[in-house]
């Protein structure tokens, strides 16, 4: 771990989310779900759902399955159980009932009008109206919003897991030789962050030669050959927050058109990277990254969205692609990955991870990226 | 891989789709999304969709992203790209629009009222009926229950994947010692299953001591003593299929109470697995593990289903716990899986998986079970 990583200030999220929604919204009760909400909050994703109220106080509601585990991780919040069984152990916090009848028991009290959800799909909200017996409003988009400015605990902790993913790829990298699979590269990836205490914050991509032009190639029996490209995009989580980095290696001399294809790529990622800071369009530097390819007649190969947002989850907002609507805002932190795939030939991708500030972005990752190594 | 291991039959199960449903159904055309639904009928996730016509004709349906992994992974079917962009490599088969607009093209002819979908979000179908401007019949519960019966092909592909996860159980259970980590043994188990070309079914549980309390804990820093109790609960996908195994060992000499917790455990899986078989209820296994742990005085600390089918997912139907509705068909892959947990000391859970069939079950995980090893 880098020597300032320090834990992720949850409480800080519940407090922005109480001033930006809550209070905002006039509402009595937010009512969270989905675990990469949840783990924003409290810092464990073993809760069903968690409760925000107007005065600032949390409770988390837990199935019986995970209940000991949201009391062990939870860094805040008071905690409750719901179980229909009444063979249950003699837990404090017991509310009778299912998901739905527990959820509107811990909000009792809340006035007609005055209660919110965000992270519920629409059949699950309509469940929760009825049992609160009362419209409630879906702030899921504000929630989002408030997810994407990181802070400064939270950068901290995707530097972990940058610095994770980082060993592990030098690793990877290191063991490339004549005969060796993708599946042995992948495997010495998964071993190097899941022993490091973090977790794989995808299944690692390796693919050798004619599989990189898959941008989602599975690592498979694929023997390394003299001149292959060598695609390896991997991500760790540490304290639930994601890394994602991607590079392409010649193994070997590349050819002319192997360094021009990369060459190309690099272009367009550094100057897509160029442009990030707050204010600008996402579709902006996605059409900065297109340009710059089609300048060079590899657009058409240029198949997937410049970029992602990173956070809890691997993939969130905003998107980088030529339909997004977002706008970049100081503390997104995103990847920039263009790439170019050609079908039974190869492919490149360059990816890194930055964060946006005002005025300017700050790259998160920083192994090199040289075709030859 | 075990000799007998051969390639899963998908024009099989393309066959009996059409049969069960689009015949029965008097459809003109299934349409199918979600990707372990696409990949039980192609053999390949990457499509976001799969088209089955009333002659039999069959259809992917992917983004430019996925579709040349889609071209090179499918086993069968006739392939379609989708694309609003007119910068795209020239596939032969390019349908103009997004997903729902090529959709629609896909399907004309179809008479009004004979189509069908299944594995569509309720909003997902509401966008598909718009674009093929008239209803869909969601089928998507037909489709669940052709999927719980395997065939012979599936459950070679099955044992496949229990002969990856046992092999790597084994060699996790290989490296205890004192002082190695929950991270260490899950990295070596995570090594083993994706060096054999196999993919992670899910992240392995590793959990020592208290942390076994936690029916789904996380592998973390905890470091192994002398008469801490291990859980270990591991999967692996071998061509799209999953195995799920958990086995709990003592470290050293087992406690008087460790022993008698284990036992009890034990026997309420034994009780359970004996019960299985084609047309007994889900619920009444469960109900049997129940009552052996409350003979015991330890029902209160079993929080959590008997079991669950496993197939292209890690878990499907059909559910074993207190609540389900279903019987048992032939053909249906399912875990059982009792456990106890007291929460701060720790838990034992022992899972294997069996084939039902008429008259009988057959276990298809055959790793010893002893807490002592």
């Amino acid at each position: 771990m880098p020597a300032k990583y320090t834990h992720v200030d949850f409480a800080d999220h519940v407090k922005r989310v109480v001033e930006e929604i809550v209070v905002k919204k006039g509402l009595d009760a937010l009512i969270v779900a989905s675990p990469p909400n949840i783990f924003y909050l409290v810092g464990s994703d073993a809760p069903s759902a968690v409760v925000l109220f107007s005065d600032s106080s949390v409770r988390t509601l837990s199935s019986r399955l995970e209940y000991t585990r949201a009391l062990d991780e939870a860094r805040l919040g008071e905690h409750f159980v719901f179980s229909k069984s009444e063979d249950v152990c003699e837990y404090e916090n017991i509310v009778k009932g299912d998901f739905y009848e527990a959820l509107a028991s811990l909000v009792k009290g809340s006035r007609e009008g005055r209660l919110g959800a965000a992270g519920f799909s629409p059949e699950a909200l309509r469940k929760l109206e009825e049992k609160v017996g009362g419209g409630v409003a879906d702030v899921t988009a504000d929630f989002k919003l408030v997810r994407r400015s990181k802070d400064p605990s939270e950068i901290a902790a995707i530097r972990a897991a940058v610095h994770v993913a980082e060993r592990a790829l030098a690793k990877a990298l290191g063991n490339l030789e004549r005969g060796v699979t993708e599946a042995e590269i992948a495997a010495i990836i998964a071993s190097e962050i899941i022993k490091s205490g973090a977790e794989l914050a995808f299944p690692p991509i390796v693919a050798f030669g004619e599989h990189a032009a898959h941008p989602h190639a599975k690592p498979g029996l694929r023997r390394l050959k003299d001149g292959d490209l060598v695609k390896i995009d991997l991500g760790a989580r540490v304290e639930g927050y994601c890394s994602d980095i991607t590079r392409t290696v010649a193994f070997g001399k590349a050819g002319e058109n192997e360094k021009r294809v990369f060459n190309a790529v690099l272009r367009a990622q550094e100057e897509a990277l160029a442009l990030l800071k707050a204010g600008v369009e996402a579709r902006e530097a996605h059409m900065r990254a297109y340009e710059v390819l089609k300048s060079e007649g590899l657009s058409k190969y240029f198949n997937h969205g410049l970029g992602h947002g990173v956070g809890v989850e691997i993939h969130e907002d905003p998107s980088l692609n030529a339909e997004s609507q977002a706008k970049l805002v100081h503390g997104d932190v995103v990847t920039v990955e263009p790439g170019v795939y050609v079908h039974r030939v190869g492919g490149v991708r360059i990816e890194d991870m930055a964060l946006v500030l005002e005025g300017r972005a700050e790259l998160l990752t920083s192994f090199p990226k040289r075709l030859e190594v």
